[in-house]
């Protein structure tokens, strides 16, 4: 019961923060009802937090998140963790710079990858954010989806990365096709964001086609110009810390 | 007046959880006006709870709701209930393990509705609440619409299961054709729950075949992949209470 | 001053019926800064109170609300009436029966009338209504323009209300090409009720060609069903009061 | 430390104004996070606010707001100014009878910039505000994008109005291909203003050619009559202050 206790104070600020991040998902308008779910992770503990399965919005609490390793073994907590859990493991285990995961089923994301497309880069709002279009890994094989399912998404995305030469750095978001979105950032937060920030270009990218459906890509020149301007080595967007 | 004392005890708890069902759907987005109805069964008193007919939620109270038995006669309550009742009735006499239907006119399961065409299983989201194409019930006949047009509503509603071979307890909500969708459940509220997934499905669909009109359904295997990880017998998805 | 004391105590609850009519617009997302003005008679006085042109809705207050006869002269208040006064003016005195009047620039029911169509009737939420096509007034000859326009306009809705043998107390809306809708009722509540319909019935109806471009209307016998059952002879739908 | 206390009451009331109008954005749905900035200008210090870059919405204060010369060098202020800052300061002095600029990535008006498409003018929502199509600026050359490129974006704004016979007085909006829209006016206030009015009408516009790609453009006389009324030397909308 002390060993209880301990390890509830070791975790709790972890708890906090993926309760935080996952609270923004109905504010941000990117969930209905349970669709959806952020993870936050410590590196010097090697283990994440995660939202349990099923678990309505409004009557969560920090203290029901879990803890698991990156093998997906529950370290701590009472409740069953989200189903997409060992998507999240993988992709800690494999990139060890990713601070936090964001899945939701956002409406225009969602889309895209239920018609199985990348998100072409048609202006400055994706661009401020990467430098490429937004890639949907295809479906998985039928071996994949009758053997590890969660473990084998994070393969998938893995795949599109390398076959596409992707840096995860500088692509902080993907479609799983039938599926829907994975994003990740630094924090848990970042995340998020990235997840609202991708469904907002996805909305403007189909409009944009529902407009003109020639439209070709923007420009090299602008694309770099808008993404080094916030991200390269001499950015000068925001506040410099 | 005492027996009418004890019948208002009786229904009490029964017309509150209509009540509050009903409440949901301008929270969740799913009516303007009244436009909507949810109906709450007690198999044990073999009555149901419905919404008065015509009523502004924001002046609806729970002792409006008005108690009728299967056959769509009233058996408490002063106000004239929902103008849908027969359908209703006909449906909990029919499938007697069903607690809740909910029947509302929101905006993009009527747009699939009205354009008389069942909404294809394209994603997880749909393939996470039942694993086919959601059915678009054809128009009633003449005779069906001059005759007993609510209940007959009903036997339309029965008539596309049995074509399709359909389970109700597996597909928990339908479009009739030219008028607007209808859900079920096991509770009333898990019959708004449905009526709201339907709604986000069926955005959902839309914008996909507006991205790509060439979009295939699902695959067989991700579709029962994600039905039965929710559903199934070894379902893993929520915390199993 | 004692006049103006006395007039003031005369209108002040016809004021207070059209303040609160018109504060629905911003509430029920028909309107867009002051792009919106309801009216309502008091066919004893003959006079009818509108909103004064161009005051935002959340500076606006029961006094401001102008006072004009049917021949569109101010018969009290300071301010400058709605530039659409003479419309409304128009509408009362031809068509005797009406309570209310509301002109908005909602933004499905604006694509229909710049499209310079009528809305289709496709379903069961516009039969509720209106049990025919929505008519679109064509654009007014540029003599009408150049003329006293906004009387104009009034007969150009009475001009297709004419040529379609339509009946101004079944079909409470209209749409000016290149403009917008004006809807009516029995009272200011009402006609601002009739525009929120308009509204999402157009969204509907867009909507609907959208994902099946030759969807055919709602056979006749729906259609009058359910204009019947909720205006007809017999209706049954509401509380019957 | 006395010269410091001196600049901050010198600047205060038009720091007040900017971050006002700035507050206005989220308010009416026009950005997502820090996605927008909007500045105001005293003329008789010669000197303009602005946003500080990057600065979410929830945690701006009015004290942050920078204060900039025309050459959009800092007069006042600690944080880093919004990164289109030159593009506000060549605005500013170029059309000296303008007070206030907007710039948004609001969704409808940034999917017809990505399509590099005028916003047709297809109605009175429109002709309300101004009376042409409102023009896209074609994407700017490499040259500009990696020499001065804000700075350059200014001139790419004045390079469409030039080649089209724009007044900026009767124009206060354009669109920037494959980025998003500008609007300026008399005051901040009333380049918010303008940016929702172009937002809505970008709407509009989008839903009417989805309706019917071949909607022809409003008549001459409804355009002109429309603008008059509101904009005109003899125009009756509005209180007249």
């Amino acid at each position: 019961m002390r060993l209880q206790k301990y390890r509830k104070t070791m975790y709790t600020s972890l708890q906090q923060e993926c309760y935080e991040a996952n609270m923004q998902l109905p504010k941000l308008g990117l969930v209905l009802f349970t669709f959806g779910n952020v993870s936050a992770v410590d590196r010097d503990k090697a283990v994440f937090a995660i939202k349990p399965s099923g678990v309505p919005y409004e009557l969560l609490k920090p203290e029901d998140i879990v803890i698991m390793d990156y093998d997906a073994k529950v370290v701590a907590g009472r409740m069953r963790p989200s189903s997409d859990t060992k998507t999240h493991a993988l992709l800690y285990k494999t990139w060890d710079d990713i601070g936090g995961i964001t899945h939701t089923h956002s409406t225009y994301a969602v889309a895209w990858a239920q018609a199985g497309m990348d998100i072409p880069i048609f202006g400055t709002t994706h661009a401020d954010h990467t430098h490429q279009d937004i890639p949907c890994a295809p479906v998985l094989s039928d071996e994949m989806i009758q053997g590890d399912y969660e473990y084998e998404t994070g393969n998938q995305i893995f795949g599109v990365f390398d076959a596409r030469k992707l840096s995860h750095k500088e692509m902080e978001m993907v479609l799983l096709q039938n599926h829907g979105p994975f994003t990740w950032g630094k924090t848990a937060e970042k995340s998020v964001y990235n997840a609202a920030v991708l469904e907002e270009v996805a909305r403007m990218a189909y409009l944009t086609l529902q407009i003109n459906p020639q439209t070709p890509r923007i420009k090299d020149t602008l694309r770099m110009k808008h993404f080094e301007r916030k991200h390269g080595k001499n950015a000068y967007y925001g506040q410099g810390c």
